[in-house]
């Protein structure tokens, strides 16, 4: 997905660039079923993730996603078109949830809004930026629902915030 | 993974087994380069996680790994050898942290005690268990701390809990 020319340069964004209230949409991902079984083989073997028929006997009647994998197209989404952060996403933890499961032929996108913003006192150069996303199919059903605190840098360096 | 000879079978376990308090320690997951690289190529395509080099210039100094990534070897080590729940490891929400970064070299395994159990009352078949979990590695640091809420079946049925 690296930039083709119809893609515009984005700008990165800075702790005074974010704002409560401020709202981000990432483009759209598409999921088959060779992409979440082949996921779920790696990191998360269970019936209902790998196998199409041994998944219809299980609680969710199909195969589904593994949640892990949701997780981790919602962080290529915000990494790609989500979020425009210097310096990079750098998230010191949070809270998910996945209300609705994720199945093939799903199109995840994520809506993003900054709740919080907290310079640091210890560390001028940086601060914690709270955001709130929903990851949503294509009927707009939330799959998944996170909160996660984001170390943002201050203001431009060359790479970001001071290591250490 | 799947079972070798030296391998004993679990036993899978029932609401009525999961008592707070109750403990379990997973198998070990040694991770290298390629493997946090090849990832973070695919779902986290950033400097520090992808570009041993330009990671020494971030706020890491060195390569480390997706938190995503982390959580993914935490929920494998958790399906292969962490919680043998009946029906499988079905994760409704919960909190993660990651308070130390994970790296080329570590060595992880998942220390889970179960903090909470709920019998659903709308539904006899089935309750919520909540787990909470260290992901540790070989110096003993904590890599991701989760609190989990799983559904969990109630008795023994062919396929864990009834769809729907």
């Amino acid at each position: 997905m690296a930039g083709t020319m119809a893609e515009p340069a984005r700008d990165v964004l800075y702790l005074k660039d974010l704002y409560v209230g401020r709202h981000f949409t990432s483009g759209t991902h598409a999921l088959d079923e060779q992409q979440i079984t082949a996921f779920a083989h790696e990191f998360d073997p269970q019936p209902f993730h790998i196998d199409r028929e041994a998944a219809k006997g299980t609680l969710f009647r199909g195969l589904v996603a593994s949640v892990w994998y949701t997780a981790a197209i919602t962080m290529l989404l915000q990494v790609e078109s989500g979020l425009p952060i210097a310096g990079g996403i750098v998230g010191l933890g949070g809270e998910l949830a996945w209300p609705t499961a994720t199945r093939p032929g799903d199109v995840l996108h994520v809506e993003s809004e900054v709740t919080d913003v907290v310079p640091s006192r210890s560390r001028p150069d940086r601060g914690t930026v709270t955001v709130r996303s929903e990851t949503r199919n294509q009927r707009d059903e939330v799959v998944q629902r996170t909160t996660v605190k984001l170390l943002v840098p201050r203001r431009s360096t060359t790479d970001g915030m001071q290591a250490g």
